[in-house]
């Protein structure tokens, strides 16, 4: 049988205080959510690391040059390759939430499929680098 | 000193024959190229593994509900996860051409860093699933 | 505690048609089964994805070189080094049916955990590649 | 630029005393061969570790239920996985002296291909495992 | 649902015999322990593999230059980074056994975190090393 | 032949600006050297990434309950374990500014072979969990 029990006691939202109730707060307040998801209930264990976590991960996921739904996409990409369950669940909520239907995720899963393939390949084979690009800067540059 | 050589003796277009010409030119004419990717030189050497290979990741990278540009960004984060350099090279190259700048390139790494650090948090704190999503079917489905 | 849903709902049988059916028929009649097993089931939700995973992992573990019972010990060398729960499962499953008893299932895991652990040895010793192989082409080339 | 350097000085041979020196004699020995590789003599910094990963890596390796060259492919199949370049090369080299050519190479890659591949899709698909094998034991048991 | 079962029939203490219930003996005498823990019941269906691997482990967990709660946080960033579930619950266990409190928990799940984004950032942007390290020796060698 | 160049082109102190600058200075400052290493030259295309990811990563390694040489040790082993090249030079030569000698280090990457190989043997038996352990809070909690 397979059961799971987390490693620490989930820091309730009523127990919150300082740190951990303002990182909740906005949480709840950016992601539209009534309640906390255990993943950053666990993380309060240790306030600055929780709020460190939180505030880079809600600056790298906000609309930038890519939207939301893309980045999604990619972070699925992710927790697959690396077969985080707990991960592949909250982002699939994340990205259905933003439009994903089953043709696209079943493209972005075809994608990982593929090039987890081929990356083992380019390994085995040794092959040399053909080119070497550097991605160039944006059209304007601030 | 670091050097590489590949494990096999690539095939050379000239010596190409058979279904190794043909993948050869189809590789060629889909991707707009001179000339065959070492990659696929070295495949080679196995000819129903080099056409199937080929094959489905041309089926897969073919633009369907995702676009080409958003397949190589998740191909970037796949081949970036797993460290390898041969495809982090050929992949940024491809993005490159269908219009990846740093801007976007930054973003994808940055999406690609903050889940390969969070998937381990999960881990650690054997955090459980809140909820299970359902990917719903397209609107239309065919 | 644990439990699991898949992210898709799976194709029954009965509902498939035309590429879906097909690829279920073949994969029922390659393998001697009489259902098909959830792993296709999901990836039904992608009918042409599905039919060029089939196509490829059907050629690619058809007797080579290498006869079936060897393929199928590398393919749970691959799921045990990634962890992944299903495979590690449906692969040593096919191998008992190909003869695969536990001296032989003990020998594969324990070469395994060993260069799991010298893998990161030289990671970690940064070594320095000693000589460069060669693969020798097949006695009689076709 | 990419250049590589060791983190450890080698113990060259001459220099190897004690549990040192007798591991380089048995390696050398076992293998046929006439100097020692890298990887051992990184290793050798830490003679305790050194003797307990040889030991079990012979015996790992032996002749069992299982083939020499079998080992050698599965550990292929491990260290391409993993991505660890020395690995791959030395793999490769101890498969080709036990007679390994290009075709049953390209097939050791193609099996590590497919399954790197469809164990992502196993975790994103979130699949449910169909039924539970247990290995049985050998016939005849010791 | 989700559930899991071993793949082998684990062999329980009292029908233990020469190597397996020697090595059963030690380990619960070096560890303190009243009864054997799965992992080792199940390794024992090959009771070789099964000495070797807990005599070097024993040899590699014991106090040298690092103490034992080190080491069990270095078990713990390890089985993190790899995902494997068994083996982050006993390694937690074990460290929770020497002293290991939230705070340092916490603070060993932040560094895992981290760092397991920086490698891919590294990986990412191809980014040169700046210098190669060698580690000095001890002080006084022995 | 293997050669690397960084995909992007680092930004050089003299060229840095606003954020970045600072954060250059910071790093210098915190760190005790006279330059910025490529890492962080190569991060700075994207400001706010940088300053998220230095922020976040030096917060993370200044002294807690743990020391920053016993965080080192760590990041060497999530390195050696993910096998970034950058990265095992790095924290390799910062755990030797902090003090890491020969045995010391021999030891760490003895502990990560280890359970690196064990990590796949709990996978491979699909081991059932014997216990879940709950870390406890601090003897005094904040």
């Amino acid at each position: 049988m397979l059961t799971q029990k987390p490693t620490v006691r989930y820091i309730p939202y009523e127990k919150a205080t300082g740190i951990v109730r303002e990182v909740y707060d906005d949480i709840m307040a950016t992601k539209g959510i009534a309640s906390v998801p255990n993943f950053w209930r666990a993380l309060a264990v240790n306030p600055e690391h929780l709020r460190a976590t939180w505030q880079k991960l809600k600056q790298t996921m906000a609309a930038g040059t890519l939207d939301p739904l893309t980045k999604e996409l990619i972070a699925i990409a992710v927790s697959v390759t690396n077969g985080c369950a707990y991960c592949i669940n909250s982002h699939t909520a994340s990205a259905v939430k933003l439009g994903m239907d089953t043709a696209m995720f079943s493209e972005v899963l075809a994608v990982v499929d593929v090039f987890n393939g081929t990356n083992r390949l380019a390994n085995g084979y040794q092959v040399d680098v053909d080119f070497y690009p550097e991605v160039p800067p944006p059209a304007v540059q601030s």
